[in-house]
């Protein structure tokens, strides 16, 4: 299937125009015109191998949304002309006890990336969503709201679950506090989630020009941190804190305002490891945990409650033409929240 | 009261022979006289004030084993003659969310040390254990089995409960996989708990000479720990790891040896604070936690749970006059597992 979109060819060149084919459809298949693709900053990281050796061309992009075009003989979940996404893996092992629990992103045999991987087959690059097709087996694909506005769905399928796995593995609901840490991509979604999930929901942040961004999205309250002594009055007070911030950060001073069997979940990947004291983590009993996406059972119940509550990403919508501007200025955190690509017009 | 013990009078004097007087009783006291004191390595950090200023005269002692011999008029809990156990503090707020759980370790004012602090008044200096008589309140006592070797008992009190209290949280049982890093006075500890409750033990150590110990005490499997390499083959397979290590330690290769929702739980207090890696955090959802001994409550219930398992600390019983060469062995781990004073002999 002939494809049109955008490619790193190495990781010191720009984007640039690059059309490929890709498969067949299998019987478990589904065939999707991308109509957007968010520009998530795991891509910017891999297309200037930031994280280590890339395989290029590289076709970024793991936050998709589209319309059906054509299905396999086997696929029973898809009909064509409805709306599909796809997030941050496109298979994995099916067989180990991650995969069975719906937990594919701690497949015990490692999750197929969406792009800048090789299909299991071990050979076929996997391309990403900065393009105007996609083909997926029908398992890691889920269905999308009809009543949200599409550009703004994107960024739910990598953003989104990241902050929304995290929440309701630790049981985040009316009566608790919770914390988000930076107001970007990842912590808007974060802030939504929590505050539509009942929650007294808390904005830690280094700029009070996000304040009113902050409360409208429902935020509680707002804490402007220049400095650990910031938090100090907040010592012991939340069940919950989500780090979204990838930035080198003094997290014992975060972990200090926990409560009693509190945790703080970071989802960014900071380039320095953390330096945390272990009085810290006795005093309260406290947690310092990971969470890494979430699986396609949880991607699906997310958009449904997206449905319900009419949660999106707050996006700014660009062209493909705009793709390299757009890296610079999310590298520079300029972008409320969330770039999103028009892939319609490639 | 009048009471005869030993004290450290200064950070850089050994402890010395020393009288002073116990409180009379208040309705709710009890009065014991004290049959054992262990040597908790938290005294002599503390006698040596290795953690920050230390109150002198001190006397230290922390779990404490002896036997009734007045009661207040209030008191309900304990009768003349029983036997009875008090470890790591003898009071706190008594009103927090934390004392109101029977979490009092974690009370939110502070608990109240049982030596090297100020009783709630402020000014009363709190003496420990290595002496021959205790007065506290019947609150903040337990009652200790019959059945059980009582020097064995003593170490209970704060080693026991040290390792317990985790294993009881983090629901160790049948099915799952346990890990105690270090044989030590703790570790021992951990290792019969674990066993006793029903999970696949092991004890990760750089001593190759404590397996038979190890396997005798309940362990399955003995891993001799070199070099972080020693770990590769046991990636994803813990559901809980104990550290019992207070030196440094590549914690992150043990954290790597957790499994899906693994958490890995810091028991000591170590010099330098741990570098930890999200990464490392975010694959497989891992935590890192901390614990503080256990509430009343559960001091109880783990003193039942030796009483039907027969479990107590593999000690080695000594007189007073030995407490200083004690503390070298300690420091050189130098014990199996645990010195225990005879403090009849005061």
């Amino acid at each position: 299937m002939k494809t049109k979109g955008y490619a790193a060819l190495s990781a010191k060149t720009e984007l640039v125009p690059f059309e490929f084919d890709r498969r067949s459809l299998r019987p478990r298949d589904v065939a999707l015109d991308i109509y957007y693709a968010g520009i998530c900053h795991s891509d910017i990281h891999q297309a200037r191998e930031e994280w280590g050796p890339s395989t290029f061309p590289m076709v970024p992009g793991h936050e998709i949304v589209g319309k059906v075009i054509e299905i396999g003989s086997q696929v029973s979940k898809f009909k064509v002309g409805e709306l599909i996404g796809v997030g941050v893996f496109v298979d994995s092992c099916r067989n180990c006890s991650s995969c069975l629990a719906g937990l594919e992103q701690y497949c015990l045999e490692g999750m197929t990336g969406t792009y800048n991987a090789l299909e299991r087959d071990g050979k076929t690059v996997a391309y990403g969503g900065y393009c105007d097709k996609f083909v997926i087996d029908e398992d890691y694909a889920v269905h999308v709201p009809q009543n949200l506005e599409l550009a703004g769905v994107a960024p739910l399928m990598c953003a989104g679950i990241t902050l929304y796995s995290p929440l309701k593995n630790w049981n985040t609901g009316p009566g608790k506090k919770v914390g988000v840490m930076g107001l970007g991509g990842l912590g808007h979604m974060g802030v939504k989630f929590a505050h539509a999930l009942g929650a007294e929901t808390t904005v830690f942040s280094h700029s009070p020009a996000k304040e009113s961004d902050a409360k409208k999205m429902g935020a509680d309250h707002f804490v402007v941190v220049k400095d650990s002594k910031d938090l100090k009055s907040l010592s012991k007070s939340f069940d919950l804190i989500l780090n979204t911030v990838s930035a080198d950060i003094d997290l014992d001073a975060y972990l200090q305002c926990l409560k009693l069997d509190g945790t703080l979940v970071v989802i960014g990947l900071p380039g320095k490891p953390y330096s945390i004291n272990a009085g810290t983590l006795l005093d309260q009993r406290r947690s310092l945990a990971g969470s890494m996406i979430g699986g396609i059972a949880q991607l699906q119940e997310m958009l449904n409650f997206c449905e319900t509550h009419n949660i999106v990403s707050d996006v700014e919508v660009i062209k493909p033409d705009y793709i390299n501007k757009a890296y610079e200025r999310t590298v520079a955190s300029d972008v409320k929240y969330r770039f999103v690509i028009d892939t319609k017009s490639f």
